[in-house]
């Protein structure tokens, strides 16, 4: 085995930043990333043209906001896949702490990448 | 949008079998799929020659033995990565609720296809 392996608690992970929508790199798997991220009020409206997204609530509610339908509500324990192609704009009424699992080619604004809210390197932890 | 989507708790999932070692398909995300299970006891020795395995602990803990370093323990909220290679065993001293993500092509006995303990095709919840 090339490197020690490790077992970690994700909630803890959280406590190494404080910034809200900067989405860190905690685990690779194939050619997807794990991330944290720490987000409150309203996103913007994104979509990931070839990329299925993720979303697992660690802590708080997020609500995903889509075109076509009422709203998805996640509250702690709960997840969602946002299918590649679905327009989508996260928005948290108080901080919400959420882990997400996409490749490595995503970035947080999918489609709108000349937003000032894209993070086109997020740290690792 | 073509299907209505949903976000759902991931224990609630657990609601609907009891059988343990029978993993369930509860997403696809890309080219993997996540899967949940309830485990007890002790897996076999096994490794995935081509995939990264994600675990993550739903409720209950899970030790991770590994051939080179002391068994990782996982609790609530824990996750960890066993890279592709790397062989382990799973053990659980009661039973654990765990949610795993994993290639499509990843079987649960990975190099093992020929122990009993394999399931080929995995149910959809």
């Amino acid at each position: 085995m090339e490197k020690r392996l490790v077992a970690f608690t994700v909630a803890d992970k959280f406590g190494k930043f404080t910034e809200q929508w900067q989405p860190k790199i905690i685990g690779e798997i194939n050619d997807s990333h794990v991330k944290i991220a720490r987000v409150q009020g309203e996103f913007i409206w994104h979509r990931h043209e070839k990329e299925d997204e993720l979303f697992y609530l660690v802590k708080g509610s997020l609500e995903i906001h889509l075109r076509d339908q009422d709203p998805l509500v996640l509250n702690e324990g709960d997840m969602t896949i946002i299918p590649k192609g679905v327009e989508h704009k996260p928005v948290a009424n108080s901080e919400a702490w959420i882990m997400m699992i996409e490749p490595k080619t995503t970035t947080n604004t999918g489609n709108r990448a000349d937003s000032e809210r894209t993070v086109a390197q997020p740290e690792r932890l």
